[in-house]
């Protein structure tokens, strides 16, 4: 265990990087796959499930945890890693977008979001200061600064300001993390990279972060609607800003294939609620594509869901299972589908982290696309 | 293991017994519980956290398990152990039940029960010998005769007539379990004495069971709204009428002090949803009473659910964490419950074995009532 929050890079594969992050909970091998445990809980699983798929970090969201339970709340109870009995490093998001995708009656200022939550109606406000105290008072050990997610699409004129405000709000942030001195000195901070498919405000908003500093750089913005060869345009001019020497991370993305997409433009690191979310309403992704277990051809299936994977849904039950499984709205099935594509994005992330080692991502990525092109297995 | 079904009775404490079940899946020890699953799967549980609460025989469904997934079907893929990778023993009921409490348009007459499925309205049938067949087909170690479950309350007269109908049904029963020569020749069929609380019904059809022959015996119709004086009364009378070298069953009972006081009666086997079901609601049974997470003075504490329990939901978690997770609705909650309740379940069973063992059930149950009486824990 480290006593501070730093980052390696072992080696690269054209833009693409391996490395390992290291935090005072542990290190996390990148490109990295962070599980989203939006309320405390990355649903459906226990923490010891979610470490068994090989994930080492996992993401918490400020929003939900500050309405409930509470941020103080949180602390008085030993903090979020105690709470939820999750041992491993935890990055908490700063609460900027969810306050813009789930409260209502938002108002926006210079200095900060007013708004009423989306649970009971009560009135909070987020600003740089309180986002940072929150993340500080759950014990992240990766805080996120807190910005304005610029709304797609957007004329260029309204993503200058909105991102201009992220920037101010950058420093706001790393001021107001800086001073919780203990907890910054053992954690890290990350600034966010705003500009919407713009180049020039990418750049300006990139050269905005570094002059002020931080421990890693996320890309915010993407994933909201553009598109995926939109999103990799962007990622193609904007990774190439980012310092070096500091993880990125690409935020809310996304699908296996923009995964492996990101990786090749230089992403470390990654959340998306997909694959949790899908497993709940039975969608499963596997090594030939999505398959959806309420389709009547898997209930007489008996062979595995994803023959190449190992976890307990592949192992040791059947489609047939998992097909009736999700028929009857039964929670095990929720239970077993959320571990297979946890693992199925672990054991994806561990692929490319391989083939990087290697120097033959170009050639995994080609083996990854042509499973995925070759569809789910014939019907027996 | 054993190549055919068998009960040793180890000992008695007053009319209490302790013993164990001997089935081809391995053995039971008694009094024992029966965790429920309906749909072959014990719900928010994977098969192997129902085994280190200390179960060692779960229930299945044949009315849930004939509608979906099909018993056909489920013995296509292997039998309900397979299907669903539970490798102990599984006792199956007959049906006849859940027609009454769910199917639509029921009919039932000499033959047996004509219904409408509850899932989507289609023409099903169930006779004792199509019971037989199916609960075959599905691999039940423990078979169940097919019966009618007398209502409550019911005029003598009518309680005699549905009595000596499921007694006709019981011969048809043991002669369509005994034409599966193969499946017959390694598990049990247990006959369900009826008769409402109508003592010479009971011994009616005690005596008629008896002259049929069966592996064991249940008591049916009780916890049918009878209130719990009665059906102890009911156990007082039923118990010596059964014969004394084979298990008794007390079939959909019950909560913790219906345990305890039907095992002093001499009942040495349960099945109840209580357990499970209210773990998905926020219900908890302890050792010092029912508590209910969704209560708000859980939110702060920071102490365990139940002092006396090692299931992960007591020695890992708060319950301010249960409290949280009961009140965001996350399936962690149900698993987490449903887990704390079945070890509960589990760990007073083994403590009245062990009770029993050495001739000291009376100062168990003294103490469990004392426990329950005593209430929860002050508030913080």
């Amino acid at each position: 265990m480290t006593e501070r929050f730093s980052f390696t890079l072992h080696g690269t594969d054209g833009a693409a990087r391996r490395g390992a992050l290291h935090t005072v909970r542990g290190d996390v091998e990148t490109p990295a796959f962070m599980p989203v445990g939006t309320a405390a809980t990355v649903k459906a699983m226990l923490p010891e499930s979610v470490a068994a798929t090989g994930a080492q970090i996992i993401l918490g969201n400020t929003y939900h945890l500050m309405l409930r339970p509470g941020a103080e709340r949180v602390a008085a109870l030993g903090g979020l890693h105690r709470f939820m009995d999750w041992h491993g490093p935890i990055l908490t998001d700063s609460g900027g977008f969810q306050v813009m995708s789930l409260a209502k009656l938002r108002k926006l200022d210079e200095r900060g979001v007013t708004f009423q939550s989306h649970l009971d109606g009560s009135s909070h406000s987020l600003t740089p200061e309180r986002s940072m105290e929150i993340q500080r008072l759950l014990g992240a050990n990766i805080v996120m600064a807190f910005d304005e997610c610029t709304r797609f699409p957007v004329e260029k004129r309204e993503a200058a300001e909105s991102m201009r405000l992220s920037m101010r709000w950058a420093r706001r942030s790393r001021d107001g993390f800086d001073a919780g001195a203990e907890h910054a000195s053992r954690n890290a901070l990350f600034g966010i990279v705003q500009g919407s498919v713009f180049e020039d405000l990418r750049r300006e908003s990139a050269a905005a972060l570094a002059d002020i500093g931080f421990e890693g750089y996320a890309v915010g913005g993407l994933a909201v609607g553009e598109g995926r060869e939109t999103m990799f345009e962007v990622l193609d001019f904007t990774t190439p800003l980012l310092p070096a020497d500091r993880p990125r991370y690409l935020m809310g993305v996304g699908k296996p294939s923009d995964l492996v997409g990101a990786v090749m433009r230089g992403i470390d690191m990654f959340d998306c609620v997909l694959p949790t979310r899908s497993g709940r309403t039975g969608q499963a992704f596997t090594r030939r594509g999505t398959v959806n277990l309420n389709n009547a051809r898997h209930v007489d299936d008996s062979r595995p869901l994803d023959e190449g994977c190992a976890c307990p849904a592949c192992s040791r039950f059947s489609r047939a299972y998992l097909a009736h499984l999700t028929r009857a709205g039964e929670i095990l099935g929720a239970m077993l589908l959320t571990w297979h594509n946890l693992q199925y994005y672990q054991d994806l992330m561990a692929g490319m982290r391989d083939a990087i080692g290697r120097g033959a991502l170009e050639a995994f990525a080609a083996g990854f696309h042509a499973g995925q092109a070759e569809g789910d297995i014939p019907p027996l």
